[in-house]
């Protein structure tokens, strides 16, 4: 075809339309290391500056797809629907979610993540089970989804290479924050999952990936028109993450919130957002119930009882799901306090996920350890009213050391003020194809 | 000092501003090879798009001049001026102008280059005179300034590496038209010459690297603006390159017309030219004289014999620039004929250029040989009037095969209209630190 990557740089840098030939071309050239490292870091930072169209990023999204495996269950006849969140701090909620809707009779092959800077990871969370393990092989990987209808595990190394290799490339020139990078990237991972439906909850504020909410709104869009051009029905939820989701932050403290979710326990904001997620992946299944059939699905046990099937099925302590005190726990609780009486206007969503990273509960680095045990369960978030000494958060942590140095900066989460702050909402738009 | 590559990449492509530090330690790393190329590679094209400022620029010029060795001629008293062209088709006025201001009384420590692309080269033009070679080691170099106030060479390879390695990789990734890089890229190279004055010749028009006359302007103030924030008084002048300079194009086809221009015989756009960046010569050299000077220096013959020393100093035969019988010629000459009769209103650059590097005269990639001996003689530029069948140009050349392939192409190069053009000035522009 006679592509060159300088041409297809330089018409880039220059505004101008790269065909679909010339996307294939690239991507797979690049995957294959013909096209070298530092022709990709121009090329990405040229998308950078002026973008994909709708058609370039299809073209885009598709060659990605096209550089691996993709999943593929048509001897599953339960309508196959995913979730994926851009991430934030204490947002748990595809392990209430999943087991929940799968219970529903939705099929969930969920590939997810693990923790990163200052958020946390699925995965993580989940292995703070004793036994668990996301890790599995295809064959398993298949076989547990056909029993249970869900199956929560790490991503194939065949699975999208392109995108591994792109993103370290990105990671490493400054290029990760590019929208219609950011939503290839996403979705070609979700495609590739044999998807009839998808939902995305996608956060904006202080402790989001993006926090301006245009674009957030943005980036969902994107990659609601990505999803739409691949036939895979795709809902947007945007949702706030200035505060962190729920009041526990950390690996096992999510677990045992995910669990009191499903028992009908969970603290309301992370109950909301789950059922409101679930609601959408019931719409794109097409199965009738709505927000009743999810909430008879808790309080028959139902939702706990299919994450206690799967965590068991992955080879994890289903028992440790049901009694908390199974998971691990860290040797020392500490509290923060309140500095001054007044109401709580700001608990700063960075900074508890910061602070719970440095405790070891998330990694700065791909490949460092996490120590399963270690968290923050908040005791007053946005709204509170508090007085002088009160409890803001109780910290379990294995270092005093790491603590000391890390109490002021999360004592400053905090701003407490003489008036109540004005309620916001936690869901705050919903895009689908018929609003863009 | 703690500087990483991903927060400066990171600051520039949010259009943050570059400390002088974090750009020596940038350049001073790549040119080590700690920051890889694709990290340089984001960080030019973030630099595409957002510039740099007057303070970066310097900073960045600096840096690049500091990664190498710079020339110190402190034992030659004469004023140390040199000139530079951004590049164009027949453009050899270096060959006329070296020795002419030479004999005036002015050192010229020329570091030159080769041809590439379109354009040719001065030292390829040189090295078509017998014997004579560019490449010099720095003792030699040296030796042929102290004795004759002139000497053109290749540049060594010690002299800015950073610019070596640095510029490869913009020829890459699609960043060399930025007006930052392409400015600290030339300056670092002139300010290693350790000048006290330079002028430079910037092209604008078809057959310029930069057609377009604001971004040349933009370039001639931004080198002007690095030079006298380097203590070099630096004044360009801004030159029409839309149809090729002079009449010969090719490399002992300029050698000729050099000679010509040196005996007060050359054509009058190359003559004047000359003539004019000569003065500016002058002028910062604190040379009096003007223009007198130098039409006394060419007709006393003066300029020619300083031409023909230099030659012999290189290793040249001096013989064969008073006799161009004795440069090499081509075994064939074709005629381009006039298709109709008319004006001559176009006869393009670009065009020329490019058949010229086709028949041998340059180079496609950086390392091929040239065939001194071909060229285009042209017999009709813009303004002329011609008779259907007329000669418009005389082809050099040693392949029918070659000639076969470019001779429609070449034929495209001039357009014949009713109207005689309106006259356009070839001096388009003077911009200096007084006219920013």
């Amino acid at each position: 075809m006679g592509f060159t990557a300088i041409d297809l740089i330089e018409k880039k840098r220059d505004g101008g339309r790269l065909s679909e030939e010339a996307i294939d071309w690239l991507i797979s050239a690049y995957t294959d290391g013909s096209i070298p490292d530092y022709q990709m870091a121009a090329m990405t930072m040229a998308i950078f500056f002026q973008g994909l169209d709708e058609d370039e990023l299809t073209a885009w999204t598709a060659a990605m797809l096209d550089s691996g495996d993709t999943m593929s269950f048509d001897q599953i006849a339960a309508p196959k629907v995913d979730k994926h969140s851009t991430g934030g701090v204490g947002d748990k909620i595809s392990i209430p979610l999943a087991p929940l809707v799968a219970a529903c009779g939705i099929a969930i092959p969920m590939v997810s993540g693990r923790a990163l800077g200052h958020t946390g990871g699925t995965l993580d969370k989940l292995e703070s089970i004793p036994g668990f393990t996301a890790e599995l092989d295809e064959v398993r990987f298949d076989q547990i989804l056909e029993k249970h209808g869900l199956v929560i595990a790490a991503a194939s190394e065949t699975v999208v290479p392109a995108d591994r290799k792109l993103y370290a490339l990105r990671d490493a020139t400054g290029t990760v924050p590019s929208i219609p990078l950011i939503a290839s990237s996403i979705m070609s991972k979700k495609l590739a999952e044999g998807l009839e439906g998808l939902v995305l909850d996608v956060k904006t504020g202080s402790g989001a990936f993006i926090p301006d909410l245009a674009r957030a709104r943005q980036l969902a869009e994107t990659m609601v028109t990505i999803g739409e051009s691949h036939e895979v029905s795709t809902v947007a939820l945007l949702t706030a993450m200035d505060q962190p989701l729920g009041i526990e932050v950390g690996n096992a403290n999510e677990i045992k919130e995910s669990v009191a979710v499903l028992r009908g326990e969970g603290p309301r904001d992370v109950t909301e957002l789950t059922l409101a997620l679930g609601e959408v992946m019931l719409e794109l299944a097409g199965v009738e119930g709505g927000r009743d059939l999810l909430d008879e699905t808790i309080v028959t046990g139902r939702a706990l009882q299919k994450l206690i099937d799967v965590t068991e099925a992955h080879g994890g302590n289903g028992a440790a799901v049901e009694d908390p005190t199974l998971l691990p726990s860290a040797e020392h609780i500490e509290t923060v306090a309140a500095p001054r009486s007044g109401y709580v206007s700001r608990c700063d969503a960075h900074t508890v996920g910061i602070t719970a990273t440095r405790l070891g509960a998330g990694r700065e680095r791909k490949g460092e350890d996490v120590d399963h045990s270690v968290g923050i369960t908040l005791q007053a978030k946005v709204g509170s009213r508090v007085e002088k000494g009160d409890t803001l958060a109780l910290v379990h942590h294995n270092s005093h050391e790491k603590w000391e140095s890390h109490r002021e900066a999360l004592a400053a989460a905090w701003v407490i003020s003489d008036e109540a702050p004005p309620e916001t909402p936690l869901i705050i738009e919903r895009i689908d194809a018929s609003t863009i």
